[in-house]
Order: C-alpha cells, then sequence, then structure tokens
C-alpha cells in the first residue's frame, strides 16, 4: 500500500464544480450535512473516487458481513438548480499531524483534477451547552469572500473560532488558499454533546442560499426530533443522578 | 536494519496454500488457535520466514537465557488430509498505524511467493462477560465468500463488529481485497478477559470445515479445564471482595 | 506541501544581522520580547519570511473571519542605533521531535541566507512561584561568549537550567554551535504560572545592552501592571478557595 | 542535521575491542557501572566518537553555562592488563520504536570500524523491593556463550527477565546476533527505585572476570554508603507517613 492511493471508479465531466467537505468533526455537523446532501441529490450523483492512505487508521468497517477498507470518498453531482459539487465524505480523519497535510493534498488535487476552485469546509463550533438558535460561524481564506457569506447569514466574530480551525477543516482553508483555491469553512453552532441535526440544517440553509440548490430537510427533521427526545430523556435522568456525558459509541447508536 | 527483512529460512513447494494468521488479540485466540495448529501439524510444518522489522517493537525475547529479536514467523504445511497451510505467528503486532500496513503487506508478499490467494484472520470478539456458548462471528472481502463460510456456522451479525475490526486482522481482508486475495477473519466470541482455549476451539472448528483437515483438542481442552478453574477462583474471590480484572502478566503466567 | 516551505515575501540587505528568536515557552517570555521588539521598531522592520511546514500542527488561526496557516515569521530589521535583526516569531512549535531539528535548521539556513552568524534564543525559565527579583539566566554555545553576556548581568548558575534546554531555543544552541554560529540563549526567571510582561522586559534589557539599541517599556510596563492586578485577584481567591492554575486558555483571554 | 551524524573526534588503533553499553536504564546501573570504568581508566582512554541523531529528544545539556546538544560518546580504552575497549555513554535513549534501531545500528557500525565482534550491554533488572544480595542475570545472543558468564556467576533463570530486554541493551543482542557479533547483556538486580551503585559494581566484577582488567571500587562504595544513608532516611520517614518514591530528580540531586 502506498502512502495514497486513488481509485478512479467512475469519470464526470464537472463544469466548476465546488467542493463541499464533510468529514467527521464537531457534533458530526459536517459529516450529518453532506450524507444528507447525498441522499437528496442520489439521482444526480455518481462516486468518482475513492482514497485510500496509510494516514487513515488501518483497519476495515464491516456491513452486512462484507470488510471495507478505510477511505475517504468522493462523489460528483451534475447539479440541476444548483452548482455542481464533488462531495467528500469519510469515516476517519488522519491519525497524524503529518497526516492531515498530506489527505488535505489529496483532496485539493481531485478538486482541481475536476476543474473545481471554490471549496466548502463543513463542521461544527461547540457552544459547550445545549442551544435553541443555531448561528452559523464562519472562517475564509481571502476577505474577498467575506461579504457574500455575510449576505448568506454567516457570523463572523472576532474571537471566533478560539484556536482557530484543527484538522483537514483548516488546512482545506490554509493550503487551499496556497494553491488558488477561493475556501471557507462553515461552522454550525452545537453542543458538541451530541449529534446534531439542526446545525447541519443550518449549514445546509446557507450553503443553499449560495450554491443555488433547493433542498427537503424532512429525514434530518425527523432525526432532529429523535435527537430532542433523547436530549429530553437525558435531561430527567440528570435531575436525578451524576451522568456521565453520552460517549461517541453511544451516540452512534442513536444517531 | 531495513524497515522490513525476510529471511528466507527454508523452501518448500506448496499447491495453492491458506495464509491463516494468528497475531496477538483479543482473548488471544487467534494466537492459540494457530499455535494449537502448529502443534498438530509438527510432522508437516517447516519454518519457512521469520520477517523482522523496524516496525516491531525494539526489543528481544529471552529463552533459557538466549536472546531473540522480535519476529513473525510463516510455518509452511504440507496437509496430508487437508488443504495446504502457511502458518503465521508471532509476539507482537506493529507499534504504529503506518506499521500495519507494512507488515500486512509484507505477509501477503510472502502469501503470494508461495502461491497462495486464500486468508484467513483468526482473532476474537469481546463479549464483556462470560459466556456458554462459544459462537464463531465472521466478516469477509467478498460477499461470495459468505455462503461456505455460514455452511459452517459462522454468524454474520448485522451490528457486529462493532467499530470494524482493527490490526493486521482488519488488514488483511482490507489490503488482501486489494491485492486479490478470498479474504476472511473468523472471530470467536470471549470474554476478552482471560486467554481463551474454547473461543480458539470454535474458530479451529470452522477452519477444519472449510480445509478439510481432522484435529485432535486434548491439550486445548486440558487448558480450557484449567481456565474453568481459574474462572471458579476468581468468581470466588470476586464475591469476597472488590477485584481487579486479572493482567495480561498474570494471565502470561496461567496461560 | 513539502516538508519545509519557505515563502520569500520581500528581500532587505542586512549587514552582519543577529537572528533573535521568540517562539512560544515557559511564561511566554520569548514571545512577548520579540513581540514588544517588533512593536517598538516597527518603522524600521519588514516581514522578509514565512516558514511553513507539515512539522507545525495542521490547523489554520483565524483574525477578523479569514484564515491563516500556522507559519513562523522572520522581519528583518535594519537597526538604526542598534545591530541589524532578524526577529523570528510565531504561534506554534514543532509538533515532533524530529520536526524540531527539522524547523531549527530551516531558521538557521533562514540566518545564513541573510548573513547572520549570531543567535539569541529568548526564553523563560520557571521558579515556580512568584517573585519579585527579575534576573536573566544564560547559556552559551561556546564558553567565549561567557564575559560579554556577564557583564551585561546574564547570571549562569550551575545547576540551571535543570533538565537542559528543550525545543527550538535548546536546538539553536546546539546545532547552531556545529553550523558556526554564536549562540546564546536568554532565559528570563518567571513563576511559570502566567504571561510575564515583567520577565520578557529583563531579558530585552540584556538584548539592549549586548546588541545597542534603545527600547521605550510603555506597553510592556502597562501589560505588567494588568498582570499585577490578575495577581492580586488571583491571591485574593486563592486565599478563599482551593483554585486550579490558569489554563493557556484563560491566560490568552488575559495576555 | 542528517538522521545520524557521527563526529570522528579522534583515532586510535585497538586490538579486538569489545564493545560496552552503558545507556540509562533501570537504577541507572548500566550508567554507573560505564562512567566508573571510564574514571578507573582514565588514562588509557580517549574520546573518539560523539554520535548526533535527530532520534535523540531535541535539547541540550547545560554545564557551567555551556551548552551541549544531546549525543551519545564512545571512548576507546587501550587495556593495560584487559582487553581493549569502547565505552558507549549518553544522557538519553532514542525517543521512538524506529529510533532504537538507528541508533543501535550506528553504535554496531563504530563497533566495526574498530574492529570489534563482542558486546556487552549493561543494564539493571528491577526486583521491586530493596535487596541485600545484589545476584546478575544474564542473556546472550548465542547458547555458546553462556557456559563462559556462568563461570563469571552470571545467572540465567528461566523466567527472566520477564517481558525480553527493550531498548538499545536489547536491540544489541538482537542486531548483534544478525550482524555477527556475540552480544551479551549483563543485568544487575536492583530495586529500581534508587540510583544503585552496589547492582553496578556486582556488573562489573563479573567484567573484570571475563575482561581480564582490575578495578578499584573506592568511589563506587561511597557513592553505594550514601545511598545507604538516604535508604535508611526514606525508611524512617515510611514509617512515619505514606512517602512517594523519590523520582529521578530527586535521585539526580542525591546521586
Amino acid at each position: 500500500m502506498d502512502e495514497l492511493e486513488i481509485d478512479a471508479v467512475a469519470e464526470v465531466e464537472l463544469d466548476d464544480p465546488v467542493l463541499v467537505e464533510g468529514l467527521p468533526g464537531v457534533g458530526h455537523v459536517g459529516t450529518l450535512a453532506v450524507e444528507h446532501l447525498l441522499e437528496e441529490l442520489e439521482g444526480e450523483s455518481t462516486l468518482v473516487r475513492r482514497i485510500y492512505s496509510r494516514e487513515f487508521p488501518p483497519q476495515v468497517s464491516v456491513e452486512d458481513g462484507v470488510s471495507e477498507l478505510t477511505c475517504a470518498e468522493i462523489h460528483a453531482v451534475e447539479g440541476s438548480d444548483g452548482r455542481d459539487l464533488l462531495l467528500l465524505t469519510g469515516d476517519h480523519q488522519a491519525q497524524s499531524n503529518d497526516g492531515h497535510y498530506t489527505l488535505t493534498d489529496a483532496f485539493l488535487d481531485v478538486a482541481e483534477e475536476f476543474g473545481a476552485s471554490e471549496v466548502y469546509a463543513l463542521g461544527g463550533v461547540p457552544t459547550g451547552e445545549l442551544i435553541d438558535e443555531y448561528a452559523v460561524v464562519g472562517a475564509v481564506s481571502d476577505e474577498s469572500l467575506l461579504e457574500r457569506l455575510e449576505d448568506a447569514g454567516v457570523e463572523f466574530r472576532e474571537d471566533e473560532p478560539a484556536g482557530g480551525i484543527v484538522g483537514v477543516s483548516g488546512l482545506l482553508l490554509g493550503l487551499g488558499e496556497r494553491r488558488g483555491f477561493e475556501a471557507s469553512c462553515l461552522m454550525g453552532e452545537t453542543s458538541g454533546y451530541l449529534v446534531d441535526p439542526k446545525s447541519a440544517r443550518a449549514v445546509l440553509e446557507v450553503l443553499e442560499d449560495v450554491l443555488g440548490f433547493d433542498l427537503e430537510y424532512e429525514s434530518l427533521d425527523e432525526r432532529a426530533d429523535e435527537m430532542e427526545e433523547v436530549i429530553g430523556k437525558i435531561q430527567e435522568m440528570e435531575q436525578q443522578q451524576q451522568m456521565d456525558v453520552p460517549t461517541d459509541d453511544d451516540l452512534r447508536y442513536i444517531g
């Protein structure tokens, strides 16, 4: 296995597509958002690339008894009403600092190959508490990108995100800028405790605005309702006893 | 020392052999199983390869005062009634993510060299509690392999293994599939607390079925009886006081 | 992204400049000192190099909504009364042992490029308690450098720094010596609990002496007064309750 | 800085020398032993090699204000009554698994350069409690080496060392064997709590026997007496209160 192995699964002609990244992160916001996009745009999307790497954890996932080696996937979407898209998903981030640089460069290579020059990294910014209003906080690789996003309702706050943006999302901005991309990061506010479908929806509504497509949100809203129930039960239990924050494993079962 | 050094200790002509992997893991199930195979098939087996690597921990084991550098070993078995085999054993796994990829590729290289195209990775899946029935849970690199194993009594469960399969066992499926191997992982249920000879036996019984050989289980059963005694004593002690789970060191002394 | 990418932002002719390093460390002494130098010498300084590296954490900082990839910066200062300077700043150190060697060599490469043969690494040495007197402890790459610094008030103590000097500051001495540089490390005593402007001032006063420039200290003194207030409040609170040492995050808010 | 930089400080003609390794480890036994050898054989010894490496921690030690980059040193000893020696000392081991392999190969390269084919790795084996009798436990790279060492009083025990021998000492046996060296490891029993001069003496008495030189032990015995006093005080204090085991830092101050 080389450091990177990119399998060309299919070829699709795209016109000035936008790379949209949804790898795992805070509240799984980015992942939920891009998976919802894939679901909604299923008719127009094609799996084009699988990216394997020694930088991914050495493991396989198993579904219905069949194994699949850790990888990231890129789907090409020929937008009917909106922009053409390259949707990046995966179950894992790189396992080393160095690996984040390697993988981000690989994702940008694929984006260039398809003629993309714009990137949206999607994620969550943790508030540390349960919230009712779901703002979307932003960061861009160049100030020329601020206005359009502000018009779409994105907030650019002076002290946020504190500590910057870490991992592939941050490097899509940092390396993207050095490679001539216009890169933006949209981070939905989220408690950080739970998989957060409402936060994913807030981020998608911004994307709808800037990328020109229309989405239904029924399945995301259903998940949001399920989460409401779970939150309600958690709060009940909290009042009864000291309780640990649900772990990611618990949440995978829920989400 | 290079990243990999493979010593050719002997050469043996094999006919379409099957690589069977038993490196350390949960409950030492894979290790026990393959060591039992080696014991039972001693007359037909030859040490053919020793694999040294910078990916192994930098240490030597000492037996009767003589040192041995950490390595993995491959024995060739010219099966009298069953398939020809390549049996992979070792005391350690790779110490880094990257190292797992390197070592798995090395094991598959040796397998190819001997003309193998099938792999069985043996291990344990932890139940978190002591059990009476020993099911064998499976995962395969391609769905065409499901039926034969189901016939042999292997269970393919929807949610298992949760979190996938990590390490060399998982990569033998993941990288094996990419390199044209038919790879299967057989995982004996085990508490995960103890070295588990009963779980090893359950896995070996599946192998007997699919690979066509006949094994005696006397020594494994003896070890199982010893374990029963230990479990009994542990349960007595537990009822008397708060007790830590026996460590691997305690268990090496027992097992 | 290569292991190192050095952007030449501007070119400046310098005459026998001195490299002064102020990367993050104990009490942020080095960082405060060099940032104060940059502030005071703004009219004479030019950003000449940005150093990006896979050895830096994979992240971007965000200011006013615009991202910036982690890097170290070197400003050239054409000294009006004092020596010409190369001022090295950054928000992060290397993230691996190996990385420290790589980055230090890169900084010395830039220094050589500009004709420098002298290096001052600035930092703090923790006393473990709040102090009133701010001595500057020193270490040099060659004993010929001792006298001049002793004349400037630097203390060379027999048992200090205990454990030597770790990270880029230490390697600027170690690798600097091997590459023909005259390297010195000036460490202001500091509690280690807080960002310490008084310690930074003590170190700068030594530099003024040896490098021949004159500095105002108004802004540093203002920060010192703010710290006094904070220390006062902390001591009050301590007398009231058990209190954790302020974290770096708290201190970034203060500092 | 390359991965390895070996400075040839001086050249000395040696006749079939023996490499003796005393890098930091359990009870500092190996370090104490080789430093005592260096002290006793000062008139016959010459520093011949300094080994710098990115595998060493990125730091400098400071003595009398002057810095020294982390390195290992090799002194050549032209034995007057005993064998010629190559004495290996240093303050640090490699910081990564991979690094241990790299450094051990470097040490063996230097040994080969000087015509050595025998290696003694010196260290301690922890008993976990204070002891009165100081046995020396052994391990060898080949069984042909057992007899001579047994005659010198070395004990080869069936279950020891449990867990094998880790780090450079272990690899000097493991890699030494593969490179044609006769390698032995001598481990003085020690509590593991303290720097242990008595353990170092026990190991040196074996070396005197096999390598044919005569040593005085006055300075080591003085240190042993100091340790006795410290142990006495510790036992007193223990009887008075719950007490933490002295740290390495405390012990450096003592030792």
